[in-house]
């Protein structure tokens, strides 16, 4: 049994949802080495989430983005943290509604996924810029 | 420490909110050899989902049903995702609304949860046939 | 690699979100001895949620209850579990949609979160009383 921990950057992307399975399998060669256990990917920000979802039709992120942004409506009359932009209080809201980090099973060094699963970064933000996630494995 | 894994089946269910604690339980007796830990339950599909809360009266999973099936409609206008049926759709989102995995904390071998707590199936496919968990449990 | 494990008692608040890292932190000394690993903290309750967000201004959190208290009705016309009061439906609800739980690195003794990130406590009773939680750290 051990513990691997790696903070580890995401490239920049725009207000959406996107697929970065593959973005952190890059980054964590280290996971071939961890016969069963838990991977804790967690987001270091408050205005964009993780969550597993469908890999394979892109329409299905686009309308995760429809849907949410009619959910959360920007400039919502009640809202009384304003400063930061429109899109803030949404994402903080967002951000909750997602989570801020998936849990995946490893087994024989990759992720024991469903076929069709794969981990989501939602950017709340118009311009979120690169976050950065901490990855947490343990297992042996 | 230690870690075990399982795959397990669970028995088909219909649209709707599932208390699945027990049918879990039966299939993993070897968590009484775990004194204090993690058991992480987590489903291999993306459009159903599992959620901790009320185990006792059958009314609060039936209004489960009744707000997220408001909440998430079917046939939005927006969607782009309709070739799988209208449920496809707002399933996915459901899932990913409440999550694809819940985490219990372990103690003297049994799930520490509160005296009300126990474990929901969200199956929001019309046709889900039985779902399949992994379940992962790391402890000592 | 080891388990920590302890129940820990949290002061009774009022209807709203609350930041609770550093009344989690208070009662959790042995953290420090933790070089790397995973912090669960799970409520042991179906009418209160944990979630991670923004640690600065209480205006979120205010926003948080404004929102949550529209997405999530009292008294709509489809509930069927109404007999404990108006605000107990919609608490079971949002419990579910924020989640019973977070699960935060730790690392060199600490939390390892993003800046701006902080432990929410999700009352969503009016008088919900001394909630419980259980802290499960694994690590080494």
């Amino acid at each position: 049994m051990s513990v691997l921990q790696k903070i580890l950057p995401l490239r920049p992307r725009p207000r959406g949802f996107h697929l970065i399975t593959d973005e952190i399998l890059e980054q964590l060669p280290e996971i071939r080495n961890v016969r069963a256990g838990l991977a804790h990917i967690h987001i270091l920000h408050t205005s964009a989430s993780l969550t597993l979802n469908e890999n394979a039709d892109p329409t299905v992120r686009m309308d995760f983005e429809s849907w949410f942004s009619r959910a959360v409506p920007e400039n919502a009359s009640y809202y009384r943290h304003t400063t930061e932009g429109a899109d803030d209080m949404p994402a903080h809201l967002k951000a909750s509604l997602l989570g801020s980090s998936v849990l995946v099973p490893v087994k024989d060094g990759r992720f024991l996924l469903g076929t069709w699963q794969g981990v989501y970064l939602g950017e709340h933000r118009e311009h979120g810029g690169a976050r950065r996630i901490v990855v947490t494995v343990i297992g042996g």
